[in-house]
């Protein structure tokens, strides 16, 4: 496998609310850093630029797409010099997103190899990361399989869509693949307690690799439309995006295609998909305190303990708190019951329509 | 009662740290506003401002006492244009500073009658409560009474001390006064229910009249080390104060006394004690709100309520946010459970060793 065959495909679409108010629509999850900024002058890396230069010794930049949106086009390009961006008329989930990549793939290579990885997750340990890539990466080159990257379970997690491999294998190795027999979506407590015991589940990461050759032949196969709407619009995107059918990937190929399969991986990862992911974290970003995690900001604190807090160049004072998440971030002050992170999106949406210049 | 014989005694030293980070040291409760910021243009009195206010028809300018500490004299004198301020070397609770306003009077005309007022309560009816001063200072003019203004209970608090009245008596009107049988402190809440219940029994909002020879009677009888403290320094204050006991007048003179009454006063009054005091001011203030009290900032919320929010100039978003008070103030974020706010001086005590300056 040539370098010249290796194409990081990078999804940067993503709105992200879940971490409003540091999040906002126009400065969404991939553009944060989530290290401790207070700790030193350093400027950390945003999630974006961190999942970039995880690449940085495997894929050429000349080799580098990222699809975007138009919003946020120019502070992609700002972030990834030198890089190729695709702006997205308009979000309409992952599959549009991955065959408009694929085609470029093609264009310039169909034996490329994709390695798809969303640009806003975290991951701790980048060296383990990148030798299982490598080796899914070999893998995707040499078979026609479309190839996930499973992260392996540590705890009973319902926050996730699970992988399941066949029954008589057990996860062991990520030094080898496993097929792929089911995808699962969020499971309750008690299903994601028996996944986890079980050893035949993996977390579903939404990081695959793929010949683009490969993930052409299997949309044409299990979404024929998106061909259709492409050949249609002569490969105007503004023309074929409202044709393509506005679904996600696992769901519109591979839950239906059989050469799935799934390299586990162990590597720290985590999707950082609300404020509670922050906890599991802590350890790794340096962030644990006596009353939780402190992101940003001093805290003084009586009787407090379970909190999350984000607050930069504040002194926060906590007094017989427990269980909250409480955020600063310019004109806006959040304070949430752990309990409720799920549900940012609500405030959200109510702040969208009276307070429009704060989302 | 000429009305040379007025004097105004506003005891101004509070450092209120019980509202902080909205009070702080070199800006105590008695410099804050309470009224609804956000909602007008118009400037809100401070309630020093409100307490000189109150007295503008009743007592001359050059009839007015503010007794304070050094540190807040300049910002007393700026808000109390004309009026004496005097300023105690340190502060000593509030017999010393009654005695040093004693001399003072006294020393301009000893038949003139003391109005010893707090700076930093809250009163929502003016009208009624300067009618009952007037009736209480000709009653003090004219007797040789310790004369209380005692607040007639609208709720079993627990908050504040209470003057228990003569058993045959019941309190029913504002226009006579009522002999003192006992000063009792901060009873629990059987013993506030039975009190209120009784309707023998009045709060005690710190509020005296009496003529400056009267106190003073009083205090050769139950305190002669002040006058002795006095005499011996010539009357210079700083080398007087560090001689005095350092004590409440209550406890030094008031429960010892045997000529005290109370005139019961009916005015919406409030210490302003903690936090949790802006939640029976609410209606009277227009601070009420569905997430409970909101003093200033904007609120979007979700299932939260019982909330006390003070955030100048922000949006605080609250999601399953109950009972907890919200506060934010230049550098600093407080956050604590509402139950807790009487504790908010541990806070204050550890802050004031890591951030001095934000005390």
């Amino acid at each position: 496998m040539k370098k010249t065959d290796l194409f990081l495909v990078v999804m940067a679409g993503g709105s992200g609310t879940r971490f409003w108010p540091k999040s906002t629509a126009g400065k969404p999850k991939q553009f944060l850093s989530f290290g401790k900024a207070d700790s030193g002058s350093q400027r950390h890396l945003s999630l974006l630029e961190a999942t970039l230069e995880r690449f940085d010794h495997l894929v050429l930049p000349t080799q580098r797409l990222i699809v975007t949106t138009e919003l946020l086009k120019s502070s992609v390009a700002a972030q990834a010099a030198g890089v190729t961006v695709l702006a997205e008329p308009q979000g309409r989930n992952t599959a549009p997103c991955i065959y408009w990549a694929a085609r470029e793939v093609a264009a310039k290579n169909p034996q490329g190899v994709m390695l798809v990885m969303p640009s806003d997750h975290y991951i701790a340990n980048q060296e383990k990361f990148v030798s299982t890539v490598m080796i899914a990466a070999r893998w995707a080159a040499e078979r026609d399989d479309l190839v996930a990257l499973g992260v392996t379970p540590t705890r009973p997690e319902t926050g996730y869509g699970y992988l399941k491999i066949a029954q008589h294998d057990k996860v062991q190795s990520s030094l080898t693949c496993y097929p792929v027999e089911q995808f699962i979506e969020k499971p309750n407590l008690q299903k994601a307690r028996e996944f986890l015991e079980s050893g035949n589940y993996l977390w579903n990461g939404g990081m695959f690799l793929w010949r683009a050759e490969v993930i052409l032949a299997a949309f044409d196969r299990y979404m024929p439309e998106m061909k259709k709407a492409w050949d249609d619009s002569a490969g105007r995107v503004e023309v074929a995006y409202p044709k393509m059918t506005a679904t996600s990937i696992d769901y519109g190929v591979m839950e239906k295609a059989s050469q799935v399969v799934a390299f586990p991986l162990e590597c720290g990862w985590d999707d950082l998909g609300s404020w509670t992911s922050l906890e599991s974290l802590a350890d790794s970003l340096g962030t644990r305190h006596d009353v939780g995690v402190v992101m940003n900001g001093e805290v003084v604190q009586v009787e407090s303990q379970g909190n999350i807090v984000d607050a930069p160049g504040k002194l926060i004072a906590l007094l017989g708190v427990k269980d909250m998440v409480v955020v600063q971030q310019g004109e806006v002050l959040l304070v949430a019951d752990k309990s409720r992170v799920q549900d940012v999106r609500l405030v959200v949406e109510k702040v969208k329509k009276t307070h429009p210049h704060l989302i």
